[in-house]
């Protein structure tokens, strides 16, 4: 039964019984967290290979280059022509980078901030009231770098077809919007990949700004949870049949493929952009890490076998999606109190409660010992304008923490949702 | 005889002799190369064992983290006490970063561009008639990054004690001034470590800037040539003394004690400067390879271990600076043309020819198959004011490679002095 169709003593019965419950796990000290989007300790087990096969001298040596040595700024031929493959994109369109495409982007913004990209007429540190598009419920390391280059970070709704795009056709006509964030696979948190129309629109719309900027956070390309995963439209395809090639930077990395601590990032562009930051990334490095590329092309070699690996991490996932389901559908449904997100791929679920019961509910689950992912966190400068969303992060836990986890929490999703109505 | 004691025709004489030589060795076809200040292969190969070091998965557990995945952004504690210990500071006082020491500098200008460092009045961006001093002849790299950045270079002159520091706290009043760059050890390309005085004096003297900064490129630390290594001031101790502790930001690398293109780097500063950075860096990146400084750790262990790493590449880099100098000094002593340095570390040769001769020798050697670097490289907007300098690295080509090339340098230095005389 709906909790908004309860009478007020069902309410506090179903309170007193969901207290019952609450009070027996404060007793059992527990200490779980559902915060953190990051791969567990048996995800990784599944790369050993890749740090202990044996390099000679000689296997250093590839497309001609000496990895241990200086050269090669934009990464090794192969692997471009690796990350041009998982990106749909030629390798003369790929720039390999360290071990964080988070810092490609960083490195994007701030070179657009102290010189201006391709197109733009002047360094985005000099427009005063520079603007910035944050589809939300969205990642919060992205908002906080546009927030921490002093751009007004503007929240655009999430549909299930990606962001509300009437908001930002009608937001991207002002010359100081200047860009906006997008995670267009598996989009953290809402699980959503871009339809071919959300695509199609977004390189095609007219911008006020000619250096209107989509930081195309690709992180989740290849990272299914389902026999049959999403499929993104090749954006760069789109924008060139659009005459709008420059506005896309793409990004992606193999975090959640080998290591997050030392895996191989890249960003993908048009020659007209890759060209401007390669005269300045040629003054800020020598050139990449190429040992950790190599290490990485000869244990995945190519796009198959990344999907390979992705099977192997995949049949790690997925069981602890489903106990996560299977837990909320348990006992939230019906309730009328939550809604939630069914990805078929990437790292996160997410939480839609009634208005207002999102911090009370992450606060509740925090004095049990369940940590979340803080409310607001999802939202540009932290804050939900209705207080409602929560990110859950079931990867980092083990199967029989996520149980407990995710049982405590719907109780906690419950008592806030009472609270409210009471 | 000196050459200009000589008569023209005895000049002639020589010129002649010379251009027999110049012409024989034009017809063999050569491609060799005196430019690149890196490792060669041999030296690569001494740290095989660090790529090849076998790594279970309870291994790569160093410190309580888990090396292969998120977190722990300023590096391993392991790490940032064997930089401390490299550098002379305390382990707090270390970042470690990702394989390139440069992008830590680039990274740090790049953030007092847009946000300020600890004392800054305001970004640096907003200092129109910004200057930065370099002591030259330097490196050519770091004059790029505050090039790009738009502040004026001002060349600073190279005493064997150092920069010039008449010079250096004269210009250093004016508060649009904001900093300087100095290679302290083995200074690129001259081969001098800064004297006690000159780094006391350094630590002391008074700048119109409230956050003059001092990039201090401690890249050649470890890198003696000689039984008694130089020996530098610890600059942190000074500073403090001085109260001018947030004035110098140090940087170093094992870029040249295991492998250039995949060593880990790292910066060191006060408290105040370190906090200030942090919290850009917080939001640039979630951390950088800490597999690869436990590889680092797991090889060199510590200051012990990078002395016994060190004396192996002395030993395969002593002979080709001796072949270089003793050819130089075979062909040119007493000719009154030439002075060159006798570094007791590094990796540089810095060549005094006369006024005007630089341009010209650099030319009479590529054109018959010995790269130089460019004459002027080493001074800012690589125009050496007298066209004088020309920095030699012996350290990539083979011993016979080196004999070969040395000698058609010093051909190349004299016709271009006898042609200067004529």
């Amino acid at each position: 039964m709906r909790y908004n169709e309860m009478k007020r003593e069902e309410l506090i019965r179903e309170r007193n019984a969901l207290l019952e419950q609450y009070e027996a796990y404060r007793s059992e000290g527990l200490k779980l967290d559902l915060s953190r989007g990051k791969p567990a300790a048996d995800q990784l087990d599944l790369s050993m290979d890749l740090l202990n096969a044996p390099l000679a001298a000689a296997d250093c040596v590839v497309d001609g280059f000496d990895c241990r040595n200086y050269g090669c700024p934009w990464g090794l031929p192969s692997m471009r022509r690796f990350f041009g493959e998982l990106l749909g994109v030629p390798a003369e369109q790929v720039i390999v980078g360290g071990n964080s495409s988070l810092a490609l982007m960083y490195g994007t913004i701030s070179r657009a901030m102290l010189f201006g990209l391709a197109n733009s007429p002047a360094p985005w540190s000099t427009v005063p009231d520079r603007k910035w598009l944050c589809p939300a419920p969205g990642y919060d390391r992205h908002f906080a770098i546009t927030e921490k280059m002093g751009f007004e970070l503007i929240p655009v709704d999430m549909t299930p077809e990606g962001p509300d795009l009437d908001q930002v056709e009608r937001l991207a006509q002002d010359p100081a919007v200047k860009g906006m964030w997008c995670v267009p696979k598996y989009a953290n948190p809402t699980g959503v990949t871009y339809s071919d129309a959300t695509c199609r629109r977004l390189a095609k719309m007219k911008t006020g700004a000619p250096d209107f900027t989509v930081m195309w956070d690709n992180a989740y390309a290849v990272h299914d949870l389902a026999d049959r995963g999403d499929e993104l439209a090749n954006i760069f395809e789109l924008a060139k049949e659009a005459g709008n090639e420059d506005r896309f930077i793409a990004f992606t990395s193999t975090s959640k493929i080998t290591f997050p601590g030392a895996g191989v990032s890249a960003m993908a562009a048009s020659s007209a952009n890759l060209d401007a930051a390669k005269k300045y990334l040629a003054v800020e490095t020598i050139g990449y890490d190429k040992l950790n590329q190599l290490r990485h092309l000869k244990y995945l070699k190519n796009a198959e076998g990344v999907k390979t690996q992705m099977a192997r991490h995949r049949a790690l996932l997925e069981g602890k999606f489903r106990i996560l389901e299977q837990t909320l559908s348990r006992d939230l449904d019906g309730l009328g109190i939550a809604e939630w997100t069914h990805p078929k791929g990437g790292y996160f679920v997410s939480l839609d409660l009634p208005d207002g019961c999102a911090k009370r509910t992450y606060e509740l689950a925090r004095e049990v010992g369940v940590t979340l992912t803080p409310a607001g966190a999802t939202f540009p400068y932290g804050r939900d304008p209705r207080d409602r969303n929560l990110r859950l992060a079931p990867t980092c836990s083990t199967t029989a923490e996520l149980g407990i986890a995710a049982s405590i929490l719907t109780v906690a999703v419950r008592l806030a949702a009472i609270e409210k109505l009471l």
